[in-house]
C-alpha cells in the first residue's frame, strides 16, 4: 500500500484542497482511519463508496467536484492548454489554487502534466481517458444548471419572498 | 429582480457554504459584481456561464457539487428521507452543515421541504424534478468514480513513486 504510505499522507494533505479549507483534516482522517479496507481486500468496485467517510472514493470525488477541480476538469475538455491559459479559462482562481488543483489531479491519474524538452520550456495539461470520462459527466451536470437557471433563479425569490424576516430560522 | 435584493445578499451569503470557506465571499461578489447582467438582459441559456467568477450559475453549480451538496442529493435521490436518516446516510456530516445544504438546495429549488401537520412533527426532505435531474448526473459522476478507484489508487501510487522526495515541487 505504497500509495497511502506516511510520506504520500503528509504530501497528499498538502495537494487536497482546491479551495475548501478543512480537505486537508479530511485526507488525514482517510490515512488514520479506514482507508486500509477498500484496497486490503483487493475487492471489485462495491468496495468503494463516497457515502464512507473513510473511503478514499470520496476524496477522489472532491477532486472532481471541488470548486476548481471541476471547472479545471471541464476546461481541459475541448483541448490541451498552458498554465496560463487554463487560469485565464478558470476565471477567478489563483495562481496558487491552480497549481494546487492541478497537482491533485494529475495524482490521481486525471489530468496528463506533458512537459516539452524545448526551450523555453513548454507544458501543456490534457485530460487522461479517465479525465475525459469525468469531464463529460461534469459537463452533462453544467449544461444543467446553466440551463435551469431561470428556474433556480426563480425558485431563490418564492424561497425569499415567502421566508421574509424568518429566513434565517433553524431548519431540521 | 428581487431575488438579488440587498435582503437576499445577506441572507444568501450565510446559507451558501455547504462546508466550502470562502462561499460567502464568492456570493459577496456575485452580489456586488457582475450578477446583474444574466438576469438582466432576460437572455436564454447563453447568459449563463459557470466559467464567470461573477455567473449565479457558479454558486448553484457549487451549491450541487460541493462535498455536502453532492451526497444530500445523491442520498435523496432513491426516496425522500427525514433529517436524521440523511444524517446517517451522508455519514461524517455535522447537524450544522446539512441543516445550511438543505437551505442552500431548498433555496435552489432542488430539494423540498415537506412538513407534515401532525404531532409529532413530521419533516421530510425530497428532490424537486429539478434536483431529480441533477442528481442522476451526479450519480452517473459517482458511480464512474467508485468504479474507477483502483485505477486512481494506482495513478497515485505511480505519481508519489515518480516524484519522491521531489513530490512538492511547484508546478505551473
Amino acid at each position: 500500500m505504497s500509495q497511502l504510505s506516511e510520506e504520500t499522507a503528509s504530501g497528499g494533505t498538502g495537494a487536497t484542497g482546491p479551495g475548501t479549507t478543512g480537505a486537508g483534516a479530511f485526507a488525514a482522517d482517510v490515512m488514520n482511519g479506514g482507508a486500509d479496507d477498500p484496497t486490503a481486500t483487493d475487492a471489485g468496485v462495491d468496495a468503494f463508496d463516497v457515502f464512507s467517510r473513510d473511503c478514499p472514493s470520496r476524496v477522489a470525488l472532491e477532486h472532481i467536484t471541488g470548486r476548481w477541480g471541476g471547472l479545471t476538469l471541464s476546461a481541459l475538455a475541448d483541448d490541451p492548454l498552458r498554465f496560463n491559459a487554463l487560469r485565464r479559462r478558470v476565471d477567478g482562481v489563483s495562481e496558487k489554487m491552480l497549481s494546487q488543483t492541478l497537482q491533485a489531479l494529475e495524482r490521481d491519474g486525471l489530468v496528463i502534466r506533458e512537459a516539452q524538452p524545448v526551450n523555453p520550456p513548454h507544458v501543456e495539461y490534457r485530460l487522461s481517458p479517465l479525465g475525459r470520462q469525468a469531464a463529460a459527466r461534469l459537463r452533462d451536470l453544467i449544461a444543467l444548471v446553466e440551463e435551469q437557471m431561470p428556474e433556480v433563479l426563480a425558485a431563490r425569490g418564492r424561497y425569499d419572498e415567502g421566508r421574509g424576516a424568518g429566513w434565517q430560522r433553524g431548519q431540521k
